[in-house]
């Protein structure tokens, strides 16, 4: 087996054991709670890690896009997905539908009907039913449904619409007015006697509070699966449970307190979000990354008591390791300093 | 030939007569001052395009990282390259090697003793000689020497190691304090009576203040080929000029002011840098893009008299071209309406 040492840098590197770990204790965490788990494998791209995930108990998949479903429906991973995205046109609805007749379950979202029409007609045409939730929006501000009457409206529009099956309400992520909004909404349909099977939350720091959010059946993590930055800023996971690292070599040292990696935006992306810096260094966790180039990591090593030398190789933690995925065409599965299994990232590259 | 309106979204285009008008006008340009061009093909990692350039006139390429190489010699772009990283570690030296065999010139730069030895002793094993430049920090502040001095007496180190062939100087980006340094800098080789063949400026932004850097032989501009959101804010292009835009589909109108688009950090990046939000809707100029998650991109209209409906296609100038072309497999060039060509970004995810 290759040693770790032998990977050439920059390379994006899984911590096999940790990455086991934090599969299974948020399995734990959602069976504890009696939360069906429904991992979102835009994170990861890899069906080998959908496996893992439907092993340890989750329920099905949730994707982001129709190439995402595809490429797991190909490698067999689960015979239940969920689809969290409005799909609209028709090159997108006719593989949509060759989905639905290939899976035992393929469920969409929607937020207007746009969307809701585009989906009925092609499976009339198709001659399937599309199962779907409506995606609301309980407090993120991105798309959804703005109220719970909206969502109780476009519902009821939609379940007159021919081939089409309502199976629930869908959020992202759990925040603090979901609670209230899902109350109102799910009073709305018991009062109109139309059963929702399913309330779907979704967000790895919305992990954290599972339990102010009774009304959920389901809940959507990704980042769990590796963590990174953004999850030990939110405090949900620490430095430790950060399976996915940048392997990445010292290739300057133009001042005392300046660094220069080999890895840059083209690996670790510019994403920041509520995060300081562009990473967390581990071998030296007193520096900061104050600055990525495309192909440079600038590191400043000003509180650090040690400092590398031009040569010597340390392990980044992104901050989002969902977006580093998208970046590299194979991460390697490590542990005990070997080089355990290579991934392809399978669904890398889907743009549409 | 395929319509551009049947291209699936999100998709990133390049339209040709902008492009081919930005790298005549660049050559044009460089041709009246009499600085040698080398594109910088970081911005496209497509041979094809690189051969464009150098049909215009360039004098050779420059390139990024060793794989960027490889993918450009193996196309037959150019038989002169200049690599601007340091290459450290054995795996990396030797492919460097093979390449300097293959190419009529291969030059790097580096600003440490440590890649200077490693790329001695391998061209010494090699049999070969290498090429060099010195990599100097003229006020940017991320790799290279941090003075004249240190330039040179880093030039003269490598000079007598094995195998070393000095060629020059060479900073990113031209900034107010180079002409000082390299002139300097150049003082200090003509007193020890070494020759300089070579003084390499860079970047796009940088091609406006050209003529106030008389000592420069040649200068490597890579953005200029496409320009992008950051080249009109700094005043180096127009949108007029901005030749690569990303097609994407209103999906969602949640509120008024608001819309979401199909695309995200996933296809547009994150990257910011000096520009205000990540993008500019070239159908509804008012509009900003204050938020990407991966997938979506939110709109705020709250300026647009017309606002989108869904299921309306708009195009999206990117932030930072360079790295839109590293989130995907594929681009296509399209005229009149009508999709030209699709490239392969040959030179995406070659990570080492």
């Amino acid at each position: 087996m290759t040693s770790v040492r032998d990977l050439d840098s920059p390379a994006v590197t899984i911590d096999l054991d940790i990455m086991e770990a934090n599969i299974k204790r948020l399995q734990e965490q959602m069976n504890h709670l009696g939360i069906a788990n429904r991992p979102h494998i835009k994170t990861h791209k890899i069906p080998a890690l959908g496996k893992l995930q439907m092993q340890a108990g989750a329920v099905g998949i949730t994707c982001q896009k129709l190439g995402e479903v595809e490429v797991f429906a190909d490698a067999g991973v689960a015979d239940d997905v969920l689809l969290t995205f409005n799909i609209l046109g028709w090159p997108k609805t006719e593989r949509l539908m060759a989905l639905t007749r290939r899976l035992k379950r393929l469920a969409v979202v929607f937020d207007n009907e746009v969307v809701a029409r585009g989906l009925s007609e092609a499976a009339r045409k198709a001659g399937v039913d599309v199962r779907f939730l409506i995606e609301c929006d309980t407090g993120f501000g991105r798309n959804g449904v703005q109220t719970p009457e909206a969502a109780f409206d476009l519902a009821r529009l939609a379940m007159k619409l021919p081939n089409m099956v309502f199976e629930g309400l869908m959020t992202f992520p759990n925040k603090e007015p979901t609670a209230g909004f899902f109350t109102r909404a799910l009073e709305l349909f018991k009062g109109a006697g139309i059963n929702v099977p399913v309330v779907s939350g979704g967000g790895t720091p919305a992990t954290m509070t599972l339990k102010d959010f009774p009304m959920l059946t389901e809940h959507r993590a990704g980042t769990y699966l590796y963590n990174d930055a953004m999850m030990v800023h939110s405090k949900a996971a620490t430095w430790a449970q950060c399976a996915m690292r940048v392997r990445a070599t010292v290739v300057s040292r133009p001042t005392d307190n300046r660094a220069i990696l080999d890895a840059g935006t083209k690996v670790l992306t510019s994403d920041q979000y509520y995060v300081q810096g562009f990473g967390h260094v581990i071998e030296y966790p007193e520096a900061t990354v104050p600055g990525l180039s495309e192909e440079h990591g600038t590191i400043d090593l000003t509180q650090c008591k040690e400092k590398p030398a031009v040569g010597d190789v340390v392990h980044v933690v992104p901050n989002h390791c969902c977006v580093v995925s998208n970046m590299v065409d194979q991460v390697y599965g490590v542990r005990g300093g070997k080089v355990e299994t290579t991934w392809k990232v399978a669904a890398r590259g889907l743009v549409t």
